[in-house]
């Protein structure tokens, strides 16, 4: 079962710099940057209510995120939703004809279970499930 | 201030069939469809804790759903925030060097007062402000 949404994560070029509409226009706190290693990206936070924005850049040429950005430039790169069971949760968007990336759940940031489910099957949008 | 996100609005061809992914994959609640008059729109609505995404399908070639279509295919549209002020709000966007499309509130759908902030200031992504 969804949860809520976890976060809207965006690629950009520099997240430091991108992070300043959000904090000093928007008024939303700053976290990070941490780097997440195994994806080769510097990431940072912005909580807003019980969801975040993510601003994601790329650490190499070799991220999928610096592929992203050569491709479309900055912008929406996925929404996550927070789900109880991951493996059900994958299950079920099987079974209503979603084609997954992740047909397993694997770890991701933090150390979570992760999955993606394919654009083509979310009107164009990326979508990740995490567990919380 | 920055309450929550609202919503998150994807541009879609058919809100009805792209809301099966959401509903039946995620396990989502569906409402609507819910015609917007005023913006050409017919759109699905489908919460998810405090935020909800919206699918939204053009009515009329004229529609900028319509012209978003067209240029880039279905995804993401943009990303609203709710806001105690919107008035306030919008001063402070301005304050901290982000572009307005918007640089006055505008009624827009449900008789909300809106604004929105050009997405080169925030990293490829359109921002609504919707006043609470």
């Amino acid at each position: 079962m969804v949860r809520k949404l976890a976060h809207i994560a965006i690629a950009v070029k520099d997240a430091e710099a991108a992070s300043k509409a959000f904090a000093e226009g928007l008024g939303l706190e700053k976290r990070g940057p941490e780097v997440v290693e195994g994806q080769g990206v510097r990431v940072m936070f912005l909580p807003v209510g019980e969801t975040k924005v993510e601003l994601v850049e790329p650490l190499s040429e070799e991220s999928g995120i610096a592929k992203f950005l050569g491709k479309k430039g900055e912008g929406l790169h996925h929404i996550a939703f927070e789900v109880d069971d991951i493996k059900k949760a994958i299950e079920k968007l099987i079974a209503a004809g979603v084609q997954m990336i992740d047909m397993e759940p694997r770890v991701g940031a933090g150390g979570k279970l992760v999955a993606f489910a394919h654009p083509k099957s979310f009107s164009g949008v990326l979508v990740e499930l995490v567990q919380a």
